[in-house]
């Protein structure tokens, strides 16, 4: 069940990137909420390509539609269903590797695991599945919002030099996300297996090329004493909140789809060197904040849930 | 459900620092697997306090007692109930600070969230409960050794002069743990919310004074290029693993028990000077490599019993 | 989490009866699996009403379209994403009662639990619901008989003519319906909670308006002595199919939307005599088997997926 | 995951008939709720056979212990483990069928699932595991009452004749339990999947030996017209709890367990006479009625956490 999110407030996301459609299903969100689809939209908006010259240019409507959940501009209690109809699709430039194993990329994993695979994009684990986050953390932290005052913010670290120097050179570069979470509501998590660091950490993992995640100090805390680390305010103790702020840091890898010409293998085991075209963005990590932002709504909602 | 780990092969945790024993449940193993109290010995001492300089000084016998699950020296499919009595308790100790909310500690948040503590020791977020992570991994391991040869071994990255620094000065620190995965099991793990990885990053930050994580390369990862990254073996791809070692890092923060004085708040609000006595590790994480390596066991056996 | 079903293989369903579509998201199911909107559709098609003088006289048409998860014509092993656009409605019906509890209806528990309702038609307790409940059973079915040969056969026991007496009356009767799942795959179920029967239970239960479920000899049972009941083959074993048939029963309550006029409360706490318009039908058991035996086909998918 | 049960009030039980120990580690329990070993103990003395002439003539003493989550007489929030010892043993009854798979018993089905068995009792079947699921229930119900003023009282519909007819001839009979669910919460329970009928005929139909499960008018619902039944209190409408009292009817077949001679299959396929030795009710329903509510308060309880 690896596309299902959460215990009481779940998101079920489906689609493939060069599919018909990406969608997402939200159940377990409170009735009374007002949700429309421009307020979706602009999250959305967001995460889109083609807004700068350091994202890839293709062009991504993106229109979502609600289906059902909501009556008269209200959640009902019932599950909201979201779309989004995928347009602007290339599936001509995967036509030409669709044998090759991409390098850095799940298509090896997928021929193992499935034994078959849709060649065209990178199936489940596209950066275009994440549409259904975004849509999904959209609700999650507009109730949030009006409950308790919570905002996400997150921003990326990295100068967009580096990202046109790879760009130039048909290469791809990694970085790091920050996030801020300002007035979480308290008492949040649990002390054993769901801290909420911990289920933090495995939403931020989950989104596709991340590596790494850090809360409060991170990995400095490991040279730091006791006696420091004690006045710091730390945003959770025993894994649960105090409301205090949260901050986060989560490394992305560079992309692993360039142009610049690679050694590849292939399904029947040959080497051969492939340039993946496409218009791929050379920093993942430059559209990732509202994704990490909307996986920490997804999170602190299901977890207010379970006060 | 903060005690329950795990989708098929669970683990259930229970019991406090100070209460009369510590126990775990492990439901959905193979039936057919070897297992004896003294196997599982042998982790549990890896764990235990008192074995070296640096460590703290509380004698634990923490003898582990198999009481359903295993027929004949074999289990049996059905759950493993194992059980540590607790034995050397120095309640005595927590007295003196039973009103008091430890700097860095949970105690303040588990009054606010259950509005009761049990004030002898850390209760569930204590690193006593790790024993039954322990216990839990140990049959883990075993099944996947046997059945895939897969060794986890885990480091800590810290040199002994500065925990001896730290010790001497009442104060602690924190420290990082470095894990391998050698010959994981392939085709582990889902392409969206069950990635390995995510898996992974949740285990680890659920142990108790875990604050980052990393795979792989990283927060490395963040700065190198593509046509770098894409040559590293990195284990997992699209959330799937490859069958080659993974590499894993957990930064631990320094245990927030010192006996240095300290400015703390108590129950009504009161500030005052407190120190912390009893027998304290000086850094947590030299105990915490089984610890890791367990969790680890837990997360993969559960994603090869949904292969 | 009251919209997804299933542990491995999970149906997300969404959608309300008088929204823009009802819809199922079926996560877990293997890869290579040929499925098509043709083979879906024939089982939609058989809870379609309409179709007889025993059945409403609503024309849905009903037709599913499938938005992801099939390429070239087979599963690839993501979330099979299924739709089915509503045309047919007439919420006018259901304005002039909008302020109405109707009598036997959830609407009085719904205006308590939620606050706020969709006042046309069941919502999402609606029969129209039990739309996403076909489609995601029938890749169950098919997948469960390409590989161990299952099939899953329900029919209802009652006589046409109480129907059409209660229907003359504006009246609507109950229904038994009874399931044969022939070969089903040997193993399944687990001793404890995960037992087949209890998972069977729940699912029957679980379709709007049943009231009863009985295994093998069901209630007769408890009038039978051990030597008989002994030589009697059951099915399933402490939980565990044993690779014999299996036998249910389900029980359905009369529809509660009837013509006749009945004594109802109001929002407001007033009473008064209302008559139920639209279309109902006058016995829900009659278009009940196919979604019997897809409930059955779930629950036993997703227990061999544990297997 | 056979042995949890619950999602935010979860059961974990363990132990096998003639292992060590029997247990139950119950997760999820609000703090505060004064909790007592005596308390517990009145629950499982009224499932302990040896009470009159009807039920076995075992004498388990089954002295619950509680090992922690409960501090001072109240419980803390954190995991209730609760301990029975298995004391009077004759597993030398067992030794001579070990071989044979006793008719209607899941002994033929567990070796065919785990492909070895403990032969000494049903293992994890066997209704002593019904221990785990009382001592569960106690705390539920406990929790319930105080709050919410909810009672639970099973009963059994058998005559004593019957039984003591069905003993004498080395027989065993079946028999129904009706449960009346007194004040229960209102609005428990979602319109989907997890409706309160859906989950209370699953955990009844998890109780060794049931056949058949029924709410409200269950099948005579069959045959009553939407007009009469709509009169009825149902006490759940769209799987929603009104308030109103809830009635269930519980079918339990015949013990399988007889020591008349019968004919049975041994793992090497040949068949031959056998009589179940040791001592066995004549018919388990007669102990089942605080089994049945238990289960019932389990239910209740894991969906009041989720209002």
């Amino acid at each position: 069940m690896s596309s299902v999110f959460g215990k009481l407030f779940t998101l079920s996301s489906w689609g493939e990137s060069h599919g018909k459609a990406i969608g997402a299903v939200v159940d377990g969100c409170p009735a009374g909420l007002e949700i429309s689809e421009e307020y979706i939209q602009q999250f959305l908006d967001r995460r889109k390509p083609g807004q700068s010259a350091i994202t890839t240019q293709r062009k991504e409507s993106d229109l979502v539609k609600i289906l059902s959940g909501v009556f008269e501009g209200k959640t009902t209690g019932t599950p909201i269903s979201m779309i989004v109809e995928n347009a602007d699709q290339h599936s001509a430039d995967y036509e030409q590797i669709k044998d090759w194993w991409r390098p850095g990329h799940a298509d090896e994993a997928y021929d193992s695991k499935y034994g078959f695979r849709d060649y065209r994009g990178g199936g489940r684990s596209s950066a275009r599945e994440t549409i259904a986050r975004v849509a999904g953390g959209s609700i999650a932290r507009k109730f949030l919002k009006e409950k308790c005052g919570t905002e996400f913010t997150a921003t990326i670290n990295i100068d967009n030099n580096s990202i046109e120097n790879a760009k130039k050179n048909g290469d791809s570069i990694g970085g790091i996300v920050s996030l801020t979470i300002k007035n979480p509501p308290k008492n949040l998590g649990e002390p054993v297996f769901d801290r909420t660091e911990a289920l933090l950490a495995m939403a931020m993992l989950s989104i596709p090329a991340t590596r790494g995640f850090e809360i409060g100090k991170g990995f400095e805390a490991a040279n730091m004493l006791g006696s420091e680390h004690n006045k710091f305010a730390d945003g959770t103790y025993g894994g649960i909140t105090s409301g205090e702020d949260i901050l986060c840091r989560i490394a992305f890898k560079p992309t692993p789809s360039i142009s610049k010409t690679q050694m590849a293998k292939n399904k029947n085991g040959a080497f051969g060197e492939i340039s993946i075209k496409g218009r791929h963005d050379p920093c993942v990590a430059v559209r990732a904040p509202v994704i990490v932002e909307s996986m920490a709504a997804l999170v602190l909602m299901d977890l207010w849930l379970q006060l």
